[in-house]
């Protein structure tokens, strides 16, 4: 039996935090080395510290672990880690992530701060994997031995997964697309009840301008040393419901090509990624389309794939964009596919290409 | 001082009912005279018959009043009522609504049933209030002394309040429209509890069509004998959210003009419609614009102008749609303004002009 | 490797119906052999007749079963099962749960109308098991060679599974009851969300009869024919909040003896029943005791023990009842404990007594 | 036409403070001469400093007034304020009250440091408006020209004001009260909606333990210096629910002697107090009771009285104290009558009794 990857999670006590440590229970390929958190939490228990409010409870294995300052040194002193997972709020991801990337450590992070920077990849796995490569040109670059991957805004997601097939099918030209999101997108504690209990926010600071840079990058292609972005344009409005997990987004795409909802029905539906097959995270198919004419649903349906699909229902022709249109809805899980386990797939991916330095 | 114009209220006992019955209460102009409800319930006391779902009480004036059927000729036998507000499910209204027109009563209707046909009226008052004259076009066809009007559906109308404006001063050419509808808009049983609890529900039947089909009405021409259709293209996404009144639909609207978001917003908040000033239902804004980055909000900004007003938020430049396009939120309180509110104020501007058969 | 036992689902497309099917895929004992429904559904495909409402899917295996009729004569005419489930309404349960019983087919029921039949066992397994006991004398009053097992009303199952180890040790005297119930106890479409939504529902028709009849039942003694009730006396009141899953009940217990609140924790937490060890359904531990200030919490701790565990919370001393007095707050899953996963743990340990009749 | 009398609001960019500025808008006896908050928003106009939270709009006429710091020596010296409404936190609360009470204010405080100080009334108007008296005995005793009076913990609010006119009437023994709180009882932000959404939170900090010593103080007599407790003792278990304003609780009482429910609805309906009669925050009743079997209910309810009223519902027997006991339940708005509304009243009946000092 192979031993598996040691990794630490950085920033572990947060709602992400939480989620990677929930993921990382009886992974077959990493286990959890190191725990950090901010000063504030440092040498504590980690179940003294972490307020935990996903469902289920603190896993045995990591109550009794003593939280590490989030310094590269102190950690790299203690464990050898090769991988690590960042849950890390973005003014320490600023600092201390390209810290461990120095150190010899990569990074998977979920913070934004360096997802647009120009040799950082910005992976959803089955959407632009190759992207993963720039890894290599990123340490050649900046003399680490590690790097930093980073994952998307976790509203991008389900868009992205859906756009992809339909980008390499027909091409993409413009989106509109409408968020209805989770409240754990906005972390613990996040947004208060007496702002969404019967109520909608129809603003969330940043995250238009996010799912529109995004999704240019992750659809774009990689060159020597950068990604030049795909020549989409996507117009985003993002609102937050009374949810907890699952982030809808309602898609008007225009094509390049014609297509009818029953082409896009196929294409979807047969989207695979060969380069994740028999990845632990993978979900069966990166795209489910469900027929029913009121589903997806967050409740319901959030957990198909293990929280790692997108979902998406109601296809039908967007009539304003005439035959080159189409309409649907997408759901993908914020906290799991479009947070700790995008990121833990990306690792996933990365160690078996070879990617992780060692 | 003059004297009250008697009306009833027909379905009396649904949700929309109570609410023409609430916002009937001290109305200046309009006493209820009958109420009727289906045959279940014909003979009762109003108090017994109606499970009360709205805030407030059932108002003392109503309690004892003692539930007609829906049929012209028996409330005609007991009241003379120049005007009804009609609350009827389709079905009912398909039927009940032309006898009652028939018998010279002007019914002001929430049904979609007569909607769409070619000379019944659709109104918002501040809209469309010429399409009102197709009552005597009505009149002289179908030899009602009566007739119907109808009010729109009422998800389309914030959307439409806000594309008035815009069409007189730009032009519309197309429109993306997203909807976040509250449990209310479906009446009451309506939305099971376990369908919308940490759940959004992102399909209402029938509802796209009407959004498409009555903005182009509403913002029609009226021609002799009908209204003729403007050319603008709407498409719509709806969506059930956990909310109790309230519909947020969110916009990105192609002008046949160049308009700058500023622009946009000065001509919003300029709007108003000398018809109804003065009339007891009519705010004083037809669109309040907002400029918090976060606003307008359900719960927070419903009863804006007592429910009546629209309001519109997040003014800023649809980039998808170049120097013509403009991004932004509208609420519209869906019982108040989107149903009895509506029809009421419809009511009065007919009432003003005469068009009510004495 | 044994033959699994067939059984039936007796009004299988409701949500009670859909928590049993969901449970007993890949059940180890018992195998779906048939499903029932109302006349309405009898002939059609299972998954056209269903409207899913809990978390996933239909399963695959049930998607094509063709509903039949609930009558025992058609059901044993075709397939052979000696154990059925009912999720049937009260009314189909009165006549169609004895034909059933008559026909040696032993119904495991979660309709109430026999609950409080003389030797009808009402039966939480853990509580108590040897009521089980009933069935042999029912079989030889009634003639049937089936038998009637009923559980109880959901609401009771959190309160009896902590009242059994505080009643073995200290006897319990006096019980006041406070239920917040989840949305999913009354079934779907059940709660309108209008009634929900920013609300709470200070009342639950029949509920707090059946809590104060049916906890002195469970905690009775089995005498030669029936139960003989305890002597405790309890007071429920019972309301609604929005939770999806998983019924809170406050509890003030005074007992006949003297027990310190570190008492009462020792003694729940040691509870077990040794009959039920190793059955499929059996949860690791029947009741968990936190010791965090602020649970158990609906949503963070429903699933303990897969949902067939009780979890208790906040176990302090109640200062009107002097030194016999104990205050503490518990959470059942109402829809897996409280209803389907009862019933099915019910099964397995009459299967594993011999109570089956073959 | 009298003049009205100058206050100033304490922390007034709170949700408390921001209920108070909204009550006292066109109040007939006080207007708002000074807002103060902490030093972060001094010298702020009030627009600037305060996220508007609660229902409408922040009201036009403190939209440009400039925050002072909450320091007596500075608002004495820029308005003569003779009675300030405190919506401070604890800690500031405890120096500040004191300031301004020896700078001669009269301070009616929605703070719970001084609730429980010997010679602070605290006071409920219509449960004990003699308690006020306690005002002359504070400023002799510590040589205050002003002085402090509290208002209750939002929660007991409902209890007291149903068991004072049964305390009256027949003696109360023993209460178990359960509350199901509102969000809004926390304040902003208050309650995360990842801990409330699908969810009830069985613990609130503090909070049974004010209950049960202001229960007794507020029900006690007022002898020469100080509040002698009463002597009923209850017991409180505390929820929070998914409900934006209305605390529920409910409520079983043993009394010292009989009393059917229908005895007890005639006490609790027939309950006026002649001291506020006339004041403007004075409910018409006091306490509602309702004859529906599923009332009250928090968004249905909350307002009745203008949310002064208590509304109380379900009053039935309770078995467990035998021919002594009844139960039943009550609503209180925990923001109007709770805090800012209780204030206001209090402060109301205190300058007709000449108690505010000039």
């Amino acid at each position: 039996m192979t031993q598996k990857i040691p990794v630490a999670v950085l920033g572990a006590t947060g709602a992400v935090g939480q989620r990677f440590i929930q993921l990382l229970q009886n992974h077959p390929v990493f286990e959890i080395a190191a725990l950090t958190a901010s000063d504030r939490s440092e040498g504590k228990r980690y179940a003294d510290a972490a307020h935990w409010v996903i469902e289920g409870d603190i896993p045995e294995a990591v109550r009794d672990t003593v939280l590490l300052p989030t310094q590269a040194g102190i950690v790299g002193a203690r464990v050898d880690v090769r991988i690590a997972f960042s849950a890390l709020p973005n003014d320490s991801a600023q600092t201390a992530e390209p810290e461990f990337a120095a150190a010899g450590v990569t990074v998977f992070s979920n913070a934004s701060f360096h997802r647009m920077v120009k040799d950082v990849p910005l992976v959803i796995t089955e959407v632009n994997p190759t992207h993963l490569q720039l890894l290599q040109r990123q340490r050649t670059q900046r003399g680490w031995s590690g790097g930093i991957v980073c994952n998307t805004n976790c509203t991008v997601s389900g868009p992205a997964m859906s756009l992809r097939p339909l980008h390499d099918a027909f091409g993409v030209k413009r989106v509109f697309a409408v968020s209805l999101q989770a409240e754990s997108g906005a972390g613990y504690p996040g947004v208060p009840s007496l702002d969404i209990t019967d109520n909608v926010l129809p603003f969330i600071k940043g995250e238009e301008d996010k799912m529109e840079a995004e999704a240019r990058k992750l659809l774009g292609l990689l060159r020597d040393d950068h990604i030049e972005d795909a020549l989409l344009a996507l117009s985003a409005h993002c609102n937050r419901v009374a949810v907890i997990d699952g982030h809808i987004v309602t898609m008007s795409v225009e094509l390049d090509s014609p297509a009818t909802p029953a082409d896009v029905i196929r294409v979807l539906s047969a989207y695979r990624c060969a380069d994740v097959v028999g990845l632990p995270m993978a979900p069966d198919q990166p795209v489910v389309v469900r027929a029913e004419s009121d589903r997806p649903q967050p409740r319901r349906d959030r957990m198909t794939g293990k929280g790692m699909s997108t979902v998406v229902g109601r296809v039908r022709a967007e009539p304003l964009f005439g035959v080159c249109g189409v309409k649907y809805v997408t759901l993908s899980h914020n906290t799991i596919r479009g947070a700790a386990g995008g990121s833990l797939l990306n690792a996933e991916l990365a160690a078996r290409w070879g990617l992780i330095s060692s």
